[in-house]
């Protein structure tokens, strides 16, 4: 039988009542076994049969990753990360602080052997397509080529056991598509990449230098960035599309025939808004630490866990962390 | 009597047809005196009247920005940036090869006294505001904290003058609003901007880091960063605002009924697409060299050059170029 799913139950805006909710929902509809982590008395209430693994603690959304994680060694996010290391759960899934999330998988489960750097990869939605595969989203705000390189590996594994993308188009965020142009970081990479048979046998193809402007495009299938300039584009894109959708509506609003109006064509839209909701990416994923690690955005509804769940236990059964360590083993 | 704007009549994807055609119509609607830049054999014909500053040779878009303004003397980039130098002329425009029109400015209009170095400052639109202005929009891919402060005084009197923002505030572009957060580049920059009477001087106030998902709001009205950042958080919203109004198109005509729905919503939506609409910016201004510089973009209509002549027409009004030296001077 498959071992459960270890979910902190108490990370996230919405924590306890809709991650567990989405715990519930998740046993129902997708029959993937999960365990609740977190503090007893607050949980057991809500459990209704759901195992639970105790941790007294809790680490608040703002408070500072690594001193937190050392400190709080009775956390339900390091209690989480302990069932994985010990075989007791397939994976960790967490809405709460992505800092302590990435402090408490990498000092407990460790690194894949040889990896330098675990990197946050998050699914970009693309309207009519697969989401590209952005990495570093956030975790090492400067990087060396050489993580860079290892980046792109696990970028290409990710996206060929999420998205079943044979051969996944693997692009270096620049400033331009001319392998000369950029920082001294990515024209060092950019000459790595293009010299690299590690890439190839992890299945990806570098596509060369891609722009921003590729991002939410289907032209390339990972883009590989440093984790400040990945974060900075996640927020760019994220507060681009409220500004637009939030005008679109105020716009829909103006008279009487455009509010009615507006409601045949909001069905219509609806896909769409499907597809940008960040409930329904099933969250991003620490690649480079030894076990399964899946961040769900701070704000996830009981829906955006049911689809963390689904997403983790794919990945679990599609063998990742072997994937991933395979990949890196051979660059 | 105003000296005439320099128009490069002979750059973008346009040109010189709709580049002559907005030359024009500005002075017809907006009796601001333009003269034309570049080949006479090709410009004669179209003139009607407007003067034109002889140029024999064209810079190509795709042509290296340094090596081609070196080698090419008689290019229209390099003969406009001459006129402002020598007095003939009041701003250059260009929506010709970005990375030359840069050059030619820098090398025959050197830089404001003190201006380490110049920076591409770009409005970026905002729903139901004035623009955002984003700089370095990508002259200097590597930046240095005291350059980002002198980015940060410039964009201060850009704002002032273009916008006419009583006290600009100014943020710095991290990935998360504490100080702590970022790369050595961000931190070091925020001390010296939480310090700077510089800033203050320029009629600036620091507010801190502010992230990705503020540039396309009205919580910010400076975003400084450096060119490598900001170049790709401009084109990320480029090609973010394309994937999604395309989308929403898409929806439009699924069904008979959207169709006609959207038939009605469509002229509530114009103001919206206008805001967005890059040919209604009036271009981004090259800050730090001696001179006014504007940098339509590549695809520029018509309209798009009537727009950047009434803006140079407004910031030579306004001396910027002398606010600028003030600012610095100051600093």
């Amino acid at each position: 039988m498959m071992l459960p799913v270890a979910l902190d139950a108490m990370g996230g805006d919405n924590a306890p009542g809709e991650i567990v909710a989405g715990a519930h929902r998740a046993v129902a509809e997708l029959g993937v076994p999960v365990v609740l982590v977190g503090q007893p008395e607050v949980l057991e209430p809500l459990a209704d049969g759901l195992e639970i693994i105790a941790a007294s603690e809790v680490i608040p959304m703002s408070a500072d990753p690594g001193s937190s994680v050392r400190r709080m060694k009775d956390s339900s996010l390091v209690r989480a990360a302990e069932a994985v290391r010990d075989g007791r759960a397939s994976a960790m899934i967490s809405a709460g602080n992505t800092g302590a999330t990435m402090a408490s998988a990498l000092l407990r489960m460790g690194r894949i052997k040889g990896v330098a750097r675990p990197a946050i990869a998050t699914p970009i939605p693309v309207p009519g397509g697969d989401p590209t595969i952005l990495l570093d989203a956030g975790a090492n705000a400067e990087c060396q080529p050489d993580w860079l390189l290892q980046f792109a590996q696990m970028g290409a594994v990710f996206a060929r056991s999420r998205y079943g993308i044979e051969q996944p188009r693997v692009g270096l965020l620049s400033i331009g598509e001319e392998a000369s142009k950029g920082t001294p970081l990515v024209k060092e990479t950019n000459a790595l990449l293009a010299a690299s048979e590690a890439l190839q046998a992890a299945g990806g193809i570098f596509i060369g230098n891609v722009e921003g402007r590729d991002v939410m495009t289907n032209d390339v299938d990972v883009v590989v960035t440093d984790g400040f300039t990945g974060n900075v584009v996640l927020k760019t894109l994220e507060g681009g599309m409220r500004a637009l959708v939030n005008a679109i509506f105020a716009s829909f609003g103006t008279t009487p025939e455009t509010q009615a109006a507006s409601e045949v064509l909001i069905p219509a839209l609806l896909p769409l808004y499907g597809t940008l909701d960040p409930d329904n990416t099933g969250g991003a994923m620490l690649l480079g630490v030894d076990g399964l690690c899946l961040i769900s955005h701070g704000s996830s509804s009981a829906t955006a866990v049911v689809n963390a769940i689904r997403v983790a236990a794919e990945l679990h059964e599609a063998g990742i962390v072997e994937r991933l360590r395979t990949a890196v083993a051979s660059g």
